[in-house]
C-alpha cells in the first residue's frame, strides 16, 4: 500500500513538458508519482526517484494534487472523465495547452465533480522549466493557487490572474501569439538580407536590441487604445504608416512580403474607412472588428 | 553674399523628420541652411538660428554638405536633378526613405555627377532624433561617413554598414518591417483580451518584458538558419508549432486571427512540403521561396 502524504504530487502526461515538470519536482525532493498513456516515458524519472503508476487511476489515487499536462483538451477528458470519483476531493492543476473556452468547460466539469480546479498557461519551452525566465500564469481557484504557490515556484515564476479559469489561457495565447508573430517578422527581415549575403546571425544581433527598444512603444499604443481616442496629437498617422514601399523593397529581394503585407491590410482597412489621419494604434480596430 | 564654411550644412525637406534633423543641428551650433518645397515650414527653425534659402538651388549652394529628407525617391530627384551642376563637388547625404534599389540608383546618379554620396536609414521617429535610442544606418561612401561621423552623432547613434549604398535601406527596411510585424502581434493580443475587460495597458505591461525575453531566441534561430540544417536536435518542430488552437481561441473572442494565421501559413507550407519534423526556424524558407 502506497502511503499518501499531503505534499505528494502526481503528474499525468510525460511529453517533453510533462517530463520537465515532473523532473523539477523530483529534484526538489517532492514525492512524485508519474504516468503516461504510452509506456516507456517514465524510466529516466524513475531513475531519479519518481514512482511510476501502472494506470491513470492508480496515479490519481496516489496524491492529493494531480497535475495534468497532456496533448490537448480532448486527451485530458479521455483520461480523467472515467476517474471523476477518484478525483472528487482532490486538486487538479491543468497545465495542458487549451483554449480559454476549453479551460472554462474543464472548470465547470471539475466544479460539478467536487474537484478543486486551477488552470495554468506555461510561458516557456520545456528546457526553461525550473530556470530563470520561465513563467506560468494561473487562473481558477485562488485557494488552490495560494496553497500550492511555493510548489509552483519550483517550475517557474507563478502569477495568478483571475478566478475565471479561462484567463490564464487567454493571456497565454495572447502572449504566445505576439511571440510567434514577432518571430515571423524577424524571419522576414533575415530572408530580405540573405540575398545580399548577410548572415541571419548578423541580423539577429541587430534585431534583438532593436525589437527590445521598440517594445518601449507598446505602453504608448495601449494608452491610446484604452483612451479610445485615436486622434490624440503626436501619433504617427495611418496614412504615414503606409507600407507599400516596404512591400516593394521585400519583393525586390525575391522574398515573400506576407508578414508586412498582413500589417498593411490592417492599416488599409482603417484608411479605407476614412481614418487615415488617425494614429497607428487604430489598426487594433481592424482586428477587433474584422467584418467592418 | 553668404559666406560658406566647411562645416555648414543644408537640409532640404522640412517634414517632421527633416525639421527634427535641422533643429538638432541648429541646437548643436551648426550653421544650417534649410529649404522646403512648400512655404511656411521654416519659421520655427529660423527663430532658433537657421537660415532659410529662397529656393533649392540657393540652399544647395549654401553648404558643402547637403542633407535631403524628402517625401520619397521621386521627390528627391524632382528637386535635385535640375541642380546636378551645383551639387558637383559637394557631398549629398540622403536620409529620405527609399528602397535599396532606389538608393543604389541615386548612388549611381551621384557618381556620374561627381557628387559624394551617402545613404542613410533612420531607425527612429522624429521625436527621438538627438535622443538616446535613436539610430541611423549609413551606406555608400565610407569616406563621407568618416568625415562627418561626429556631425551625425548629433542626430543618433551612427553605424556604417557597407559601400553598397542600398544596404542601409535594406537593413532599415528589415528592422522596421520586423517592428511593424511585432506591433501587429501585440495588437492581436490586446484585441483578444479586450472582450474579457482587460485593458491594453495591462497587456502591454506583460507583453513588453515577455517579447524582450523572447528576442533571446533570435540568435538560436539565426544559428540554425546560417547552419542550413533544420534537423538539428533540440528544436521545436514545425508540427508541434501548429497554431490551429491559437486561431480557434482568437476567433472565439470575435477577433481577427489574421496575424497568427499568417504565421500558420508559413508553417503549413513547410509541413505540406514534408518538413513537419524539422525546426520552427524553417518557416524562413516559406519567405525565401514564396513559390515553393
Amino acid at each position: 500500500m502506497h502511503e499518501i502524504h499531503a505534499t505528494d504530487v502526481t503528474v499525468l502526461g510525460l511529453g517533453a513538458m510533462g517530463s520537465a515538470l515532473a523532473e523539477t519536482l523530483v529534484k526538489a525532493g517532492v514525492r512524485t508519482t508519474v504516468w503516461n498513456r504510452s509506456a516507456g516515458r517514465a524510466q529516466a524519472l524513475v531513475a531519479q526517484g519518481a514512482r511510476e503508476a501502472a494506470h491513470a487511476a492508480e496515479a490519481v489515487r496516489a496524491s492529493p494534487l494531480v497535475v495534468v499536462c497532456l496533448f490537448d483538451h480532448d486527451s485530458v477528458h479521455e483520461v480523467l472523465d472515467p476517474l471523476v470519483d477518484d478525483l472528487a476531493g482532490r486538486t487538479l492543476v491543468n497545465l495542458t495547452t487549451t483554449t480559454p473556452e476549453q479551460a472554462r468547460r474543464s472548470a465547470l466539469w471539475a466544479a460539478e465533480a467536487q474537484i478543486a480546479y486551477l488552470d495554468g498557461g506555461i510561458m516557456a519551452v520545456p528546457s526553461m522549466i525550473g530556470q530563470p525566465g520561465a513563467s506560468i500564469l494561473y487562473s481558477g481557484s485562488q485557494k488552490v493557487f495560494r496553497h500550492h504557490a511555493s510548489l509552483f515556484e519550483h517550475w517557474a515564476t507563478s502569477t495568478y490572474v483571475d478566478e475565471d479559469a479561462g484567463l490564464a489561457s487567454l493571456y497565454d495565447f495572447a502572449l504566445l501569439s505576439a511571440m510567434y508573430v514577432m518571430f515571423a517578422g524577424f524571419m522576414q527581415g533575415a530572408a530580405m538580407l540573405a540575398p545580399a549575403g548577410i548572415p541571419a546571425s548578423r541580423f539577429a544581433a541587430m534585431a534583438a536590441p532593436w525589437l527590445t527598444a521598440m517594445t518601449g512603444e507598446l505602453a504608448g499604443y495601449a494608452e491610446v487604445i484604452d483612451g479610445g481616442d485615436y486622434t490624440v496629437p503626436g501619433q504617427q498617422s495611418l496614412t504615414f504608416s503606409h507600407l507599400g514601399l516596404f512591400i516593394e523593397a521585400i519583393a525586390d529581394q525575391g522574398v515573400s512580403p506576407e508578414p508586412i503585407a498582413m500589417v498593411q491590410r490592417l492599416i488599409q482597412q482603417q484608411v479605407d474607412a476614412g481614418h487615415g489621419t488617425e494614429g497607428f494604434a487604430r489598426i487594433i480596430e481592424s482586428l477587433k472588428h474584422p467584418g467592418n
